[in-house]
C-alpha cells in the first residue's frame, strides 16, 4: 500500500501579516517536504497572539502527521511560540538544562541576560533540534516541529529535524511545456485527460509576462507509470493542437 | 473611536503546497492592505479540493471583515474556486451574461470553447472585479473577493476591488535600526518598553547574513503620538547600550 505522510506549516509572526517581511519559509518547506516524501496539505500564517497560535496548532496537529512552525523563538518579548506550544500540549515549560549549559559556555558572566534565558525555555518533554547556524536550538514535541523564522536558520533546523521524520512514497512530478497555447484552447481536452487518469493530479499553470501567457501543465502522482501515461496523453493532445488537427 | 477593519487571505492551489510555485501574493496583499488601513489577521493556503476551500472560506469569512482569495479561477478542470465560493454561500452558480458578452467579442465563432466558458461562471449575486491585464474578471460576493493567482493579474484586480472596500485607521509604523546589537542584549529592556507602551505593538526582527545578525525594532500602532513615544524610548535604550551605560 502507498504510504502517505501529511504535514502543515504554521508561520507565526506579525511581521508577515503586516507586510513588513515577505515569507520565504512556506515555499522552501513545501519543496523540501515534497522531496523527502511528505505531503504538505495546508499552511497558515497567524499573528504573535497566544490564543491564535494555540488554536491553529490544535487544528493542524490533530489533522496532519506533522506541523512545522516558523518564527517566535528568539529572546524578545514578542517571541511567544514556545509558551503557546506548551499550552497547546497542556504541558509545563521551563528552562532546559541542556540549553542553559550551552548558554553558560557562550555567555560568560553577566552576558547571560534574562532575555537570552528566554531561549532556553522549551515545553516539557521536547527534543531539541540542532541549529548549526546560530546555535540556539529549535525543538520538537509530539508531532510539532518548532523552528526559527529567519530563513537560513530555519533551513538548517529543517535539515536537523528531517532525520527524525517518517516519510512516505514520494510524489512523482512531470512538467509539460504548453508554451503560448492558451489554457482556453486545451482546457476541455485536459479535463478529459484528467478524468481518465484519476490516480494522477493534473494542474495547468499560467504565468504572465510582457503581455502574454506561458503555460505549463504538471502531472503529479505516486505511481510513475501512471504519471508517464498521463504525460503522454497530454503531449499527444498538445501536438494535435499545434498541428492544427484539433479545432480551437 | 478607532475604526478597525480586518481581513484574511486564502491562497488556493496545489502548486503552492507542492513547492512548484512560490507564493508572492500573501506578502503583496499584506503590504497593500496595511497601506489602505485594513488589518490582515490571518492567511491560509489550501489545496484544489472543494471541501477544503469551502471549510477555509467559512472559517475566515465569518471571522474577518474581508477575505481575499487568490487562484483557481482559470479555464481548466483544476479551477474550482468559483464553485467552492458558491457552495460556501449556498447560492447557485451560472454563466454571467456580462462575462459571456465580453467573451463573445473576444472569441468569435468556435474559439469560445467550453473551457473558456468556465471563466464566465460566477456565483449568483456576485459583482465583477475588473481585470485590466487579461480581461477575465474576478468577482466579489458578500465579503469575499475572488482574484486570480498570477501575481500581475491579482495585483490589478486588487486595485479594482480596493475601490469598494471599507477601510479603517491606518497603522503607523516606525522602524528603528538596532544594527549589530544582539537581541539578547536589548531584549529585557525592550520587553519593559513594550509593557509600558501597551497601545503599541513592538517587534524585534533579526536578519542573518554572512554569519552575523542585524536587528530592526518595529513599533506599530494607530496613534502616531504613542508610536513616536515608544520609538523615542527604544532609541534612548539603544543609545545607552551603545554608550556602554547599560550593562550587557
Amino acid at each position: 500500500m502507498t504510504k502517505i505522510v501529511t504535514a502543515a506549516v504554521l508561520v507565526i509572526g506579525d511581521e508577515i501579516l503586516s507586510g513588513r517581511t515577505k515569507d520565504r519559509n512556506i515555499g522552501y518547506i513545501a519543496a523540501y517536504l515534497a522531496n523527502i516524501g511528505v505531503d504538505l496539505r495546508e499552511a497558515r500564517v497567524v499573528p504573535d497572539v497566544e490564543a491564535e497560535i494555540v488554536a491553529a496548532l490544535d487544528a493542524l496537529r490533530t489533522r496532519y502527521a506533522y506541523v512545522f512552525t516558523t518564527g517566535g523563538i528568539g529572546p524578545t518579548h514578542d517571541d511567544i511560540t514556545a509558551d503557546a506550544v506548551a499550552k497547546a500540549f497542556g504541558v509545563g515549560i521551563d528552562e532546559d538544562p541542556r540549553i542553559l549549559a550551552m548558554m553558560r559556555r557562550r555567555y560568560p558572566g553577566g552576558e547571560l541576560t534574562p532575555a537570552r534565558r528566554r531561549m532556553a525555555r522549551v515545553p516539557q518533554g521536547a527534543e531539541l533540534i540542532d541549529n548549526p547556524v546560530s546555535w540556539a536550538p529549535g525543538f520538537r514535541i509530539g508531532n510539532v516541529i518548532v523552528m526559527a523564522g529567519v530563513p537560513s536558520i530555519m533551513q538548517a533546523m529543517l535539515d536537523s529535524a528531517a532525520k527524525g521524520l517518517e516519510t512516505g512514497v514520494k510524489v512523482v512530478v512531470e512538467t509539460i511545456e504548453a508554451g503560448a497555447i492558451p489554457e482556453g484552447r486545451y482546457g476541455d481536452a485536459l479535463g478529459g485527460i484528467a478524468a481518465a487518469h484519476g490516480e494522477t493530479m493534473i494542474g495547468s499553470y499560467p504565468s504572465f509576462a510582457e503581455g502574454s501567457f506561458r503555460n505549463q501543465i504538471v502531472v503529479r502522482g505516486r505511481d510513475a507509470e501512471k504519471v508517464a501515461a498521463a504525460r503522454r496523453a497530454i503531449e499527444a493532445m498538445l501536438a494535435e493542437i499545434r498541428g492544427g488537427a484539433r479545432p480551437a
